[in-house]
């Protein structure tokens, strides 16, 4: 779809090339061929380009970050913020920016994105290197860059980090605008790269991957060989490092937490920093779907499976261990010290999303959904413009507080997530569906009208819903003229007794039903492949699909080898994980117990959190007595409500698995600090 | 009191040389002076006598340690043991046996005693080096040893550790029997190192601290210089190592695991490896004694305060940090987790009643009577031939017992524990009195008669109590003539309203009261100097003096910087601190609250745990129903046994320190595994 818009463009660019080779058998549709109605997400994307995006940029000159780059094009003054990596906010938010455009066409924000362009261009150098913590003063350079160009790359100085979020940007930019300016600069800056780094020349296994997904892009939009070649050759270039010391337990001494401790394709679970290893997984479906590379395909759906049989919170959550932002062992998903960052959750999108690509099997969707609507989404404020650097799986009072961070933050000294948020967010209209051939994948459940061509043919597909608060979905089919395709609708693993595709959540009450299918209101018999029902028919005007996923409220338990979750039941409903938070339960949740045989009541709450449904059940809650001394079940009604939604009103206790009976009880004297929550 | 026991057994060997030089102001009364007739005591030590010690020696035949002498003799063979430290286990139980044989001559033990010594004489290299570890086959030293010898010591091979403790041994044994055959073979061992260790030879900072306690021995005995001047030269070789990295917050790479990070007066905290740490602080203050170093002596009062004040359970146990079996951080003392080695308790004892020795305080015989009547003997079961390595301070069921430790063990791997019981227990009655001229000190009391001479003149103290189980204290002085001296009755700091020495524990309860003394039932007047009662008068034969402690039951705090203890509350009475056990409170403890006004009954029990003071009283206690869905608080009757008599009828939940109230609760689903415990 990309190529017909270039071509819409009028640009001389190259874009066929990719297309006459190996590539992913399946492509998402564009975001600018889906146009949202959604009431649950076109609100989200709203006050994404209303608040987040302008917050960002704010921050970004407030924070003089606009700054490093005013500096390094006077090749004067002092590089002004804390990192080198701090270039990025800025490419991120004008890759967030650039979809806003696309969706809403706004000349003030695009005449200062093109002004911020006009900075980042006369910060770069003559011979395409952009890496102001460098250029602003080249003989004192930032602590973290090496007195030498590329000199700490592995470890520290992320100068390609920065470049492959230029060139996500760069990409972003020129897809949504066909503005070529900050493309140029991608690419000057590209040509450096692949000048510098390759057989014979300069080698690194990159510290933070994203340069590898970036070169593919610049890969796509032009064609040109070397960027593809580039990207594999950094991923080639891990476990070649002769400097660490395997034996160590410690993921910065053995090259695991940037997964380099072994060649790509010898790797075989998630591990390290999870932004960087989902990064590099985005990269490696890349790299193997345009080159067909077999042990690299073979290496991410191994690494794939265990992280999403081992390795990923309910909510979809990814990286559990504060201390390196990483992966921790299998089944070690502790919810008082949870991290998952947000980024995460953003990467664990771009590679879910790339699965799904490559082999077109529903559950790759399946955790892509559940990121979406729990621990992604989770990590921005209902006000568009606080966030969660990391995503709490449970907060208690007996935690203490202030080491804890229940309340969101407005920005944060490493600000990464806002800006990754601002990127992914307006780009959700691509992920809704995807297209091979004649058939029609529908992926995500939103509301709204695709302008689609299949088999040569005009179609269009409109979504009307009420999801994820209703399980009723509608589709109309509506092609220019009578066009025979297959139309297939993902039936979620979660509406058919499946809490997740792997044997890490099941559900306790399963409910698993049968899912009729009605065309223009008969029933249509169907087949199920990989996940998806396929609609094979001659479509006409206005037919009519739809189908009612069932919206049980149902009981979670973990792989018993999960010890923090042993005797717990977490709460889903639909594609959402819910909560309890103190607001709606007289302060407390992490006194309540939800025996199994509990009956939840949904309700939705037009008024409360913009719009949810809420979980009620009378259950047993532990008292204590103001003198410490009497302590009692009593009968209590619980509320829980959607994961994503908690913290939006103050700080206080929040619990995702609950006790379904107690063992004993430790009694509690003092809160204690037991969280550290990183930055 | 030694010199005169040297001279009745018609020795040759220098013994005045000491007495010229500055020592301890204040020296103890010999063990053989003193006769124990004292319940509690008197058992404890015909157990050690009669169970520890045979079993002891019959452990180093199975486990062939004494067969590792025997094949060094032979050369031939291969070492069979696991440690290179093993020779020490013989050693210190030769010591205990020594203690033991003078307080009850034993024929066949005395004969098989000899035959050790004999065996480990042939062991010994002809130039004085003895280690089995090497001697058995020199081309195949063990590999903690090294290639060469002495190479390893700062980390491995315990040469010098060996050494310390055959010259404890041989010091004992010579003392207790007059016999130099043991003697002989330490001296020629300590000419051996003396001739390869000092300035401009070789240089180490011994890597197990006691080497310098044992030749300070060696010294005493014989008065040659050359012991004490190696003992301090392996003092000062302490911070001198320049491999450590001082910024590694490892205690083993940046050398403070083995207190060799810095310079031994530049010291000021109790750290790294408990036992190690109180040997060389023990060593440190013989050598301080024994030159009047200032800047040593200000070292060790220095880091006895932060020990006292931050780093002692109130059992008195050290050592809370099980990896390192080490000092934690400033008020780092939990209690599920607690390491507290035997080995330190016994290691406490030694360097407290050389802190008194130097100081004259009673402070220092409060902690050494704490760590005696709790944190000791603990360590081993009533039975005499269990042992604890590790002291817990709580067992819950939901630490998953199989990860626990609350049963004693016969025997370890590494036995070092039970053999320094074996040592310790028959050397307290040298505890019991200590003199400085006209002063004679009561610093315990324990019932039985001690033979002294006071200005020339024959005295005999008899004292008569059932102390730690009542507060009457009897002391009759029996001079030969009237004798004209000062008695110093230690008040303990327990007994008026002092928890410990420090701000670390204070009572909730103090209970402040003034003693009255009487003599010969009329209230004498005394002056309290430096924690001693202070009674100056002429004393004629049978003079009584009696005196009574208060035997409230009295909580103890801890300081609020202990977090592990906030709002919780400990029970006192008199030295002993008690524990609730499972077996006197229906299979739990855990779930015990003792609020403030909770009123305690002391009964003594003849027939429980070979005769104890139990605790009880009402209390509130949390309830979980069958189900798991009902939690209440029940009025229930709870008993508290001396901590030292735990875990003498297995397994199951103990606790110290009791919530007063609880905050909340945490509802328990799982036994969870949270503790590790040193073998």
């Amino acid at each position: 779809m990309r190529s017909l818009l270039l071509i819409a463009a009028g640009l001389s660019i190259a874009t066929a090339a990719a297309a006459q080779h190996t590539d992913y058998p399946i492509q998402g549709v564009s975001f600018t061929k889906v146009k949202l109605t959604d009431s649950f997400w076109l609100p989200r994307l709203k006050i994404n380009t209303d608040v987040t995006i302008p917050a960002s940029f704010a921050r970004c000159e407030s924070t003089n970050r606009v700054k490093n780059f005013e500096m390094a094009a006077a090749k004067s003054g002092k590089f002004a913020t804390v990192f080198p990596f701090d270039d990025t906010d800025i490419y991120k938010t004008v890759e967030g920016a650039s979809y806003s455009l696309s969706l809403y066409p706004d000349k003030k924000l695009e005449a200062y994105v093109d002004e911020l362009i006009a900075k980042v261009g006369a910060a770069q150098e003559p011979d395409g290197y952009l890496y102001t913590a460098r250029t602003i003063d080249p003989a004192h350079p930032h602590a973290w860059s090496g007195k030498e160009r590329w000199e700490k790359e592995r470890e520290l100085s992320h100068e390609l980090y920065n470049s492959g979020h230029l060139y996500e940007a760069a990409v972003a930019h020129y897809e949504a605008t066909g503005k070529k300016t900050l493309l140029n600069i991608a690419l000057k800056n590209a040509d450096l790269v692949c000048s510098v780094f390759g057989p014979g020349k300069r080698s690194v296994a990159p510290g933070h991957e994203i340069v590898e997904m970036g070169l593919v892009k610049l890969y796509r939009v032009t064609g040109q060989p070397k960027y593809l070649t580039t990207a594999k050759f950094f991923l080639d270039a891990r476990g070649q490092y002769p400097g660490y010391d395997p034996k160590s337990p410690d993921a910065w001494k053995n090259g695991s937490y940037w997964q380099d401790d072994k060649p790509v394709v010898a790797q075989k679970e998630a591990e390290g920093h999870a932004v960087r290893a989902e990064y590099l997984y985005s990269a490696m479906a890349d790299v193997a779907a345009l080159t067909g590379d077999k042990p690299l395909l073979a290496a991410i759906d191994t690494i794939w499976n265990n992280m999403v049989t081992k390795k990923m919170y309910v909510t979809g959550g990814t990286g559990s261990v504060p201390g390196g932002e990483r992966f921790g062992a299998n089944y070690e998903l502790p919810n008082t010290t949870a991290y998952n960052e947000t980024c995460a959750s953003v990467a664990d999108v771009y590679w879910n999303q790339r699965m799904f690509q490559l082999h077109g099997d529903a559950k790759y969707v399946d955790v892509m959904e559940k990121v979406l609507y729990n621990g992604l989404i989770s990590g921005v404020g209902l006000d568009g413009k606080t966030f969660f650097y990391s995503n709490a799986m449970q907060i208690k009072n007996s935690m203490g507080f202030p080491q804890t961070e229940p309340a969101r933050a407005g920005w944060f000294e490493c600000s990464c997530c806002p800006t990754n948020l601002a990127r992914l967010m307006p780009a959700l209209p691509g992920y809704v569906y995807a297209q091979n051939g004649r058939r029609l994948y529908v992926n995500l459940f939103v509301s709204g009208t695709a302008d689609l061509t299949i088999n040569k043919q005009k179609v269009q597909l409109t979504q009307q819903n009420n999801y994820p608060w209703d399980g009723g979905l509608k589709f109309t089919v509506n092609p220019a003229k009578t066009a025979d395709f297959d139309l297939l609708v993902r039936l979620p693993g979660w509406a058919q007794g499946e809490a997740m595709p792997s044997n890490l959540y099941t559900f306790a009450m399963p409910n698993k039903q049968a899912v009729t299918i009605n065309v223009n209101g008969k029933p249509m018999p169907y087949k199920v492949q990989n996940g998806y029902a396929v609609l094979s028919r001659k479509w006409h005007k206005n037919d009519v699909v739809d189908l009612t996923l069932p919206m049980d409220v149902r009981q979670v338990l973990a792989n018993p080898n999960v010890k923090d979750d042993l005797g717990k039941v977490a709460l889903q409903r639909g594609p959402l994980m819910f909560c309890a938070e103190w607001k709606d339960n007289d302060g407390k949740t992490s006194n309540l117990l939800v025996p199994a045989s509990t009956k939840f009541t949904a309700d939705y709450k037009p008024q409360v959190l913009n719009g949810i449904v809420e979980l009620t059940a009378t259950v047993p809650a532990v008292e204590v007595d103001a003198a410490g001394t009497s302590i009692r079940t009593v009968a209590k009604s619980m509320t829980a409500i959607p994961y994503y939604a908690w913290a939006n009103r103050g700080k206080g206790e929040m619990t995702v698995w609950f006790p379904q009976r107690a063992l004993e009880v430790d009694i509690v004297t003092q809160p204690t600090a037991e969280v550290t929550v990183g930055k």
